[in-house]
């Protein structure tokens, strides 16, 4: 019987069983689309420590599956469609055949919620972000704006500001707590913040190369210049195949764990951007993928 | 002033150091002897991600010291002898002149206890190893030994069976909890490990590239043949100069910390090996930086 079954392939997902397999433990790392999850779609991480040059999200997903396989983990195209409890065991519908493993470990993460507008797709990762803390410092004395008004886009905009002023749109008001307001007229009376209300985006557009601008819709349509878009319009876990099995949630439906990486079922462990206060950074997801292989291990031991 | 000084600078600080250099804070790392910290003395590490071939532990240090120079952090040599609040901001005494901070991570690490006998420096990591999850898969199928009797070293022990039959080396009796001593009992059953009780270590030997043996004493001397030898006489914190702060410490002396890895005292944060219940490992490390340096960051603007 397989000793862990790890869904998901992003970088917590694949140092897991780099770690699990290393330590001896029969590991399968299930993956429905892409092997390397969010990593895949990043042209240049410049802050995973190691890389001073930076280091292209593809390769480095290829890197840490290659090392995952080189200490025995398999990794297998599939989709995981329920998990139940059985007794000690646990019981994985993937692709609708029935697999029995001692312990699961969710590594799912979450996506980025999109706005649905032309040009947003196209331009990932080209002038299109959804994490100012990975991507902000590429746009220093660069065009940048932030789409949302809630409180994730009101600190980002506000943290964007290091770099460049920021154009933040608005779709109707800004929604954040009273501190961050506060912060804000202090940015927009100090010229480093430009507050467009009752602004829509329209499209994004660009060269085909990058982004060069925003077509937005206030009381009349106008174009911004444009570098770099954050948009801020919410994440969401990947949880579609957790809510059957009675795994603790928290009102945003990121899965609950305890110090140890547990959920609130026994032998079913979660990690990175899934997790519940995750900081949804590429190395913090490795190294909970780390203690959790090792808390997994204890766990198996018994 | 300063917004950040880092002490120490193996992985978890180097981390934090580029995440918080990159996020534009004024950052300043202080080493007292050699750059990367316990990394340098590591000859391959196999479970870094990204890396499926292995890496240097002094390559991967100067890899993290450069990334973390390229975004402006400082890497300073010199001793931290103390560090005092004073007021909203923290004073540190660095090679005897004052420092004056607003916010510091503690990220010293801990080191491990020596046996004290000949040839247990000249051969680390050539043999002689106090890791057993970052160094045991190199002796798959070699002789490892382990020397120690408590908790840590009967655990490590029946960890490193699964690479091959482990001698264990234990100077009175072992010392460890009813059930690890029943594990024990069943690995000693099972021909797994070989127990030598009130058995010394005079001498670890080699052939001045690797370790071949250990000369013990037990009621005779005898020359046990051996390629790995893991010594788990404990491991103690580096915690000389944070004794005066009031910093909450555990029974063993490692640092306190929440969940965003502040200690005790507002604007003072610690991370890694240094921290209580860390897992000693390169990557987890890592992780606890970046996660700090953003609690910092957000810390800072109140």
């Amino acid at each position: 019987m397989m000793d862990l079954a790890i869904i998901g392939s992003g970088p917590a997902a694949l140092t897991a069983a780099i770690y699990a397999a290393r330590e001896g433990l029969n590991v399968t790392v299930y993956e429905k689309t892409a092997f390397g999850g969010l990593l895949v779609s990043i042209a240049q991480i410049d802050n995973f420590p190691g890389f001073p040059d930076g280091v292209n999200g593809g390769q480095l997903a290829a890197n840490m599956q290659k090392q995952a396989e080189k200490f025995g983990a398999k990794l297998k195209y599939g989709e995981v469609s329920s998990i139940t409890k059985n007794g000690e065991n646990i019981e994985l519908i993937v692709d609708g055949q029935t697999v029995v493993v001692r312990t699961v470990l969710i590594a799912t993460g979450s996506v980025y919620k999109k706005l649905g507008v032309p040009g947003e797709s196209e331009y990932l990762n080209r002038g299109v972000h959804y994490c100012a803390v990975c991507d902000g410092a590429f746009y220093k004395d660069k065009k940048i704006a932030v789409i949302g008004g809630a409180n994730s886009a009101v600190q980002e905009a506000l943290f964007l500001t290091r770099f460049a002023p920021v154009n933040l749109i608005v779709r109707s008001h800004v929604k954040a707590s009273e501190h961050l307001k506060q912060q804000l007229q202090i940015a927009i009376k100090n010229k480093k913040i430009i507050l467009h209300k009752h602004t829509s985006v329209l499209e994004i557009s660009g060269n085909s190369q990058h982004v060069t601008g925003l077509k937005l819709q206030a009381e009349k349509t106008f174009e911004l210049p444009t570098d770099g878009v954050f948009i801020f319009a919410g994440m969401q876990p990947a949880n579609d195949f957790v809510k059957d099995v009675g795994i603790e949630l928290d009102n945003d439906g990121y899965v609950k764990t305890n110090e140890k990486f547990e959920t609130s079922q026994p032998g079913i462990f979660a990690v990175g951007d899934i997790r519940s206060g995750s900081t949804k950074q590429i190395i913090t997801a490795c190294g909970e993928g780390v203690t959790a292989a090792i808390n997994i291990r204890e766990y198996l031991e018994g």
